[in-house]
């Protein structure tokens, strides 16, 4: 049987907190969410003044870098008019976010999760993104 | 504990007849949407004559007007293919609308509710939000 | 050619400030929102106070009473377990509010619109919603 | 201009710290969920091991009871057959939940946010919420 690795909340806290402090260097209030290897939300914050409308991006970009075990930047580039997977943002629901800011976590390789962060240009959305990342 | 400004019913009356003046100088009915700070709907009126399918944009170009605290004309540069927020209109259960009539309402700097406007062009709809706006 | 007779803004805005009259005579502050001839929102006000849960709930209690052209408490009979119209909630895209606060506004005994009204009580709803009707 | 008071992210950790305590001490994980004045989420988690489908449940109970200022167990006695809400749940896109979890936030009687949690039987739920609640 499978075995399947993946974060936990107390891991969740850790990278978001490491997401918060970097959105706090960029002076940019943040939503920051992270999902577990099954995609399903394992913590959200959404800091002071951050946009209402980022709540669902972050908890979506999160989903989506665990959905298809790859940065939502890297996805955005696939989803334009004329590429594969044009139109790929109307499946799941849409929860498919195809744009910067999402990040798969690994551990030795393994995809374990995913953070997801939105509240800025797409620049600082993932640089907050890869400073949470980097915490795992 | 944080405090919040936010218009009011009143605030929302006063936006929405300075849209019906301009509405009614431009000769095209329209619907005008005012959403507090919270995002959520505090008024709306359709003009006679004005489309039916309308309702919902102007509501929720009000809606996408505050969550993400920019005029949705911005957003929409934004949400065109290849640039960073390209997708972001599956995001909110397709509440998002990418493209002008929807503008925030401020408080010495704070964005404190938003209107929503359609029924004409862009540029007839980001009239009448504009003028409603200058009501606050 | 069938020739429909519909409320228009101004009739809306009637109904409404009798609605506000009497919510605020019970002092307790109230969604209320008034549909045309097709079921299409006319014009929506959220008094000061009054529940955000109810925003959607005074405007789809409008949508069912002129989608049936009953009033929505008559319908709540109806939509009871073991009764003919039990499952209709479902229907319509979770439009339809089987329970009181909407009201048709009849013309010479022809539905020309409705009014919804939430944010009480079922009875405070309707006297609120009786005293909108009674203004057309 | 209306001012609204609402909690911010520091309040929304203190009162999920609150409600993880009292899930420790009953030995169920749980999700702890908390939305802001306007009904937006401001902080949600999942502790390890509870259930997925209480994701979304928590968030929905949170914003159930900010936009009806009411606990979630008491609207479920008004949405059974029979009763004056009956069909409540089918509004707000989903998002009703009518059943025991959700508590409003208040300060000095002013409702400043709500708390949802999802994990366990309801009464589990009720009293994780109220834990939670009681330390804003």
């Amino acid at each position: 049987m499978p075995t399947i690795h993946s974060i936990g909340l107390d891991d969740a806290r850790r990278v978001i907190a490491a997401g918060e402090a970097e959105a706090g260097r960029q002076g940019q209030p943040m939503n920051i969410a992270v999902v577990d290897a099954g995609g399903n939300l394992v913590a959200h914050i959404r800091q002071d003044g951050a946009w209402l409308g980022s709540v669902d991006i972050a908890i979506n970009k999160a989903f989506t870098a665990r959905a298809f075990d790859v940065p939502t930047g890297d996805l955005a580039e696939n989803a334009q008019p004329g590429q594969q997977f044009y139109g790929i943002q109307e499946s799941n629901h849409g929860r498919v976010m195809a744009f910067a800011g999402g990040i798969p976590l690994t551990d030795d390789g393994e995809v374990v999760g995913a953070v997801g962060v939105s509240g800025g240009t797409g620049e600082q959305d993932q640089a907050v993104a890869t400073a949470a990342a980097g915490a795992l």
